[in-house]
């Protein structure tokens, strides 16, 4: 039996719940994970039975140990609604609006909001971003944190807070059109092909040139109705368009002193290959970083 | 009984096929579709029976009388393939390629294609811009012809042939993110709401700031989170976030002496409006011209 379990830190996204047992030092004691996402529960009872089920065995074991969630279980469809704290913030504002469920005995980090041009939102990145910090001070002072995804964000951290951000639909975009668009009609089916390297290459190169994003899609089409790439290389050069497109639009503004790649390690890599087409070397990786986050805001309330 | 039948010609489409019965002057002088998209139909005895099925009276009616069609139906998946002329072409190059198949006696007209920086292609379109410079002699110098729909082209028109053109997967990117995304969640269920004209114009005036298209998609997102667009304006501003970028895309270049929007006139009404917000006014707007561009082939095949 463990013995000197501090936090259990929730990373509780949309389709997954990942729990970890954080020990005195903030280090991962043991960690389970479930599919009971925040999108798959429904009311405040759903919630309740989805920690114990993941997390109750830790809490029997020790009684009084704080909980602490990020990620969608703060949403509007929810545990209960955290609401987001807005841009510039840092640990210590994100801890000041954290959500405390007396009740229940947890706590849930509220998500960050960017108010530019359109209002921007995430929900469980803003504590990566933390942790993220916390492992790698250099990144404070100004750095660019990118965390690939369905809805990847691109973050700017400035002395210690997260100053602004903006997200790309790229990873479901790519998954719709995966999917069910004309374009897949021409790719063998979906998780059957090994990654080809070539055809996300060429993907990333074609989004490098100037050309809208929903005429480069077609090209998908064209590209495969000539031969030109073989079926299984286009889902790979998709992924590179799409990416490409996300990178050119990011860059356009210039990089800062630092930039970091946050999740997924093989996502990461594809991120890091793209960025390289755009002379962009071998930034940062950084796998999943909230439990370290959720650890700094325990800290930060004083957990 | 019509007497002087002249042409049955086919606009031939994935999902429709409508057929016009055209006299000696290219009138129309009766008309029929039905369902029997060259996508639903696999072999080339479907596509017999489709035309017999649709053409059959007018077949028996008026022996002898050519068949012209154009669109999906020579694709290489539609009754039999017809290769795409290159650009530049005109309607004598048309012609030129126009595949016979004689023991239908029916004729197939070729797509279209353009080499760029990547392959386009069209199929149907080029024989409606054929029917457009028909009807209107002076789109022919110097024109740029948008055929709004599920995938638009812009094509270039210069000295009577067309000189290059580019696809955009608009009107499938609507359809799959109004059904299928996380966008979708926040709107009514689709075909319930009238058209908002104002939702569509923030849209288009989004995509006319600068901002990549998939992170600006996001927002269709959080304006409904925030309440700074209703549910029911959403499926608008999107359509018009869509239809603003590629409108954006293509002006870049500078506009040709004249534009025309040839389709069906809801659609072109709102590529007008769209195009009104970036100082471009009262194009000429034409409903399908396919049948026009028919005869007109026809014509130059000495039908």
């Amino acid at each position: 039996m463990v013995t000197d379990a501090r936090l259990i830190a929730l990373d509780w996204g949309s389709t997954r719940l990942r729990a970890f047992l954080l020990g005195a030092k903030g280090e991962v004691l043991a960690s389970k994970q479930s599919d009971d996402g925040a999108s798959t529960l429904h009311g405040p009872a759903a919630f309740a039975q989805a920690l114990a089920a993941v997390a109750g065995d830790w809490r029997t074991h020790h009684p009084g140990v704080p909980v602490l969630a990020c990620g969608m279980v703060g949403s509007q469809h929810g545990w209960r609604e955290a609401p987001y704290a807005p841009c510039p913030a840092d640990a210590a504002a994100l801890a000041a609006q954290t959500l405390h469920l007396a009740d229940e005995g947890a706590r849930i980090v509220p998500g960050l909001m960017h108010d530019g041009l359109q209002p921007d939102v995430m929900r469980g990145e803003e504590t990566q971003i933390v942790g993220a910090l916390a492992r790698h001070p250099e990144l404070a002072t100004d750095a660019c944190l990118v965390l690939p995804g369905t809805h990847a964000k691109w973050a700017r951290v400035q002395e210690g807070r997260v100053t602004g951000f903006a997200t790309h639909m790229t990873g479901e975009l790519y998954a719709l059109l995966r999917q069910h668009s004309v374009l897949a009609r021409l790719m063998p089916a979906d998780g059957g092909t090994a990654p080809d390297t070539a055809g996300f290459i060429a993907g990333v190169d074609a989004a490098r040139q100037p050309g809208a994003l929903g005429h480069q899609l077609f090209s998908v089409r064209t590209l495969g109705l000539f031969k030109r790439l073989a079926p299984e290389q286009l889902p790979d050069y998709l992924s590179g368009l799409l990416i490409g497109h996300e990178i050119a639009h990011e860059l356009q503004g210039g990089l800062p002193a630092r930039l970091a790649l946050i999740g997924e390690p093989t996502l990461c890599e594809r991120y890091a290959l793209a960025l390289s087409r755009f002379g962009v070397t071998a930034p940062l990786q950084l796998d999943n970083t909230a439990p370290a986050g959720l650890w700094q805001l325990a800290q930060a309330l004083g957990l």
